[in-house]
């Protein structure tokens, strides 16, 4: 991250974007999740909130480039709330095992979660983006109850902790079918009843 | 933890048991749990291997000392096993959510587990004490798959982190009865099908 101050505001350049995200990065962090403005977040790159805006079209989008997830929520909630109900547990099964399966997408997710299990900071940044981008966006979108949507929640973190940090066999050597058939039917009970 | 070299095998003392147990964590940390030995463990701390198994019956045992865990799977695994098959699964939900509840026997815990997502080593060690000492047990006990066991774990390991390290609302001020309800037919269903 660059401390210089140069004069004015800069115009868009070839790093303008990964000046945004570091700024993001650093902000996100000191603030939270919530409390972190799109305004702050300009101050610290030093460049205009219009410019923000025009590369990032929401603050959950920006979070996600900035810790480089691999997906964001608005691609996430659509793809879980499409389709027949009576086969979403499966869906977000599916959906997650997907998502986690390939190391470059898995990593950036881990490290975030590796640094919310250790820091009190990372863990109030994880917390309100799960809380606020996801779990609250799903359980209302569904009418279901927040905590209903925690313990699926609850559910998948276990498993994808359990598969690829902590490596338990046969957890991590299941197939996607395999951990399909035994969870699907929990995650529906939580998200359906 | 003391590398003076004293002559001769020490005598039990008022701190052999604490020596021991110094001694554990660090072979522990180093093999892991499968290979760490009572020997190996007797050599660190410079005592006869017999004045380890006279503090501790069992390596699990000393596991759980040296981490300073609660409660042993000795004592877990049969109150888990007693009493009616058709409630097992509410009788894990209650024992797990009781054994966290106090700090000053949940913290133990998460120190382990926040070194097992953040240290190789020490994921090594936690899985190995995880499957071996508590997993495979009930799986061998319950004559069922360990896949099942794994997946009930992880239900209980996401809700606890949940709820204690990432503190997500509603999740960490709800009451013990609804996360029973909520969670008791999850296990059942893992547990006995």
């Amino acid at each position: 991250m660059s401390n210089k101050r140069r004069p004015g505001r800069r115009p868009g350049s070839a790093d303008t974007r990964g000046e945004i995200l570091t700024a993001a990065r650093k902000v996100f962090a000191e603030k939270g999740f919530d409390k972190a403005t799109v305004r702050a977040i300009a101050r610290e790159a030093e460049v205009d909130p219009a410019l923000v805006h025009h590369y990032f079209d929401t603050k959950e989008g920006m979070f996600a480039a900035a810790m480089q997830l691999p997906i964001t929520p608005d691609q996430i909630i659509p793809a879980l709330l499409e389709g027949p109900r009576e086969e979403i547990g499966e869906r977000l099964v599916r959906l997650i095992l997907q998502v986690t399966a390939a190391p470059e997408t898995r990593e950036p997710m881990v490290a975030l979660i590796r640094s919310a299990m250790t820091n009190e900071q990372a863990a109030t940044m994880f917390r309100e983006f799960i809380s606020n981008a996801l779990l609250f966006q799903v359980a209302n979108r569904l009418g279901v109850p927040h905590l209903r949507i925690e313990a699926a929640f609850a559910q998948m973190y276990g498993v994808i902790m359990g598969r690829y940090v902590i490596k338990l066999e046969p957890l991590a050597s299941a197939s996607h079918d395999e951990l399909a058939e035994l969870l699907a039917p929990t995650i529906q009970r939580y998200l359906v009843g």
